[in-house]
């Protein structure tokens, strides 16, 4: 069954997000829009997961999440998590496969998110965008259970365990 | 070291979120307010994790998600998840403790979310608000993997599977 609200107005246009308020029946729901985005749990040759640690403004500190980005017009979900790699970490190859597709926060965000698993993955140069000052971490998949700690975001926690799980 | 923006406006103010802009050096970012939020692994003394279903409109379809809800002003994280899974799933009692508290979504907004799990909680009468319609899900903790393809929100497998590794 396909489900749609009976009435939809942009209330906000903003750079990477809109805010629409959609009726359905007689709720009105305030809805962030999104293009959608990637994350990639990335496994190295040697067994090591790469991650990237950055300042994230909306929380005001630096924070090491999985590699992920946004998807660019008219991009498949694979395409958007090879260059996203690619340039933010320089890693390439590997064997590619897609472990889930989510919401990150179905109560109030259109942002559907795909992840992917990369094996094999060789290491290069990164190229991030200008904008982008990340550092790279690498941690062991077999002992990455004391990183989770460290971990605060919801898609690597996700990506990482959910990863671990299909492995075992 | 406490970071913070140069300079911050609110460019747009809603019901449940605010959109800001704010500059970091040269930098500008737009970022959701929320006021954060928390989301409950509910295991019942006969082994099963409760979960509820209902239309997700950002999703234009029913989901399956951990029981969670927002935070009311001067709540305590806690506070919250008692209340949510209490009027809910009718859950109540049981020994609490914080899995983990991370950013749901860091690139673009400020939600944070407290993760608990609540041990040996009993089975009550719900009591959901007006506007919620939800069907309640009981999947046994020991069998969960399979219904882990079932689930398309970041919050519920990071849950899920945290709890999992915890106890393992």
């Amino acid at each position: 069954m396909s489900l749609g609200p009976d009435e939809a107005r942009t209330v906000y246009r903003g750079r990477l997000i809109d805010v629409t308020v959609e009726r359905w029946g007689t709720r009105e729901r305030e809805i962030v829009e999104h293009p959608g985005a990637v994350a990639i749990v990335a496994v190295d040759l040697d067994g090591f997961v790469t991650l990237v640690r950055q300042l994230r403004e909306p929380a005001r500190r630096r924070l090491v999440e999985l590699p992920a980005g946004t998807a660019e017009p008219g991009e498949e979900p694979l395409e958007t998590a090879r260059r996203e790699l690619r340039e933010e970490c320089g890693l390439t190859g590997g064997a590619w496969r897609e472990l889930a597709a989510f919401w990150t926060t179905p109560g109030f965000c259109r942002e559907r998110m795909h992840l992917f698993a990369a094996e094999g993955v060789e290491r290069g140069d990164p190229d991030p965008a200008e904008d982008e000052a990340l550092e790279l971490v690498r941690w062991p998949l077999d002992d990455v259970g004391p990183h989770l700690d460290e971990v605060e975001d919801a898609k690597t926690l996700a990506g990482l365990l959910l990863y671990l799980h299909t492995r075992a």
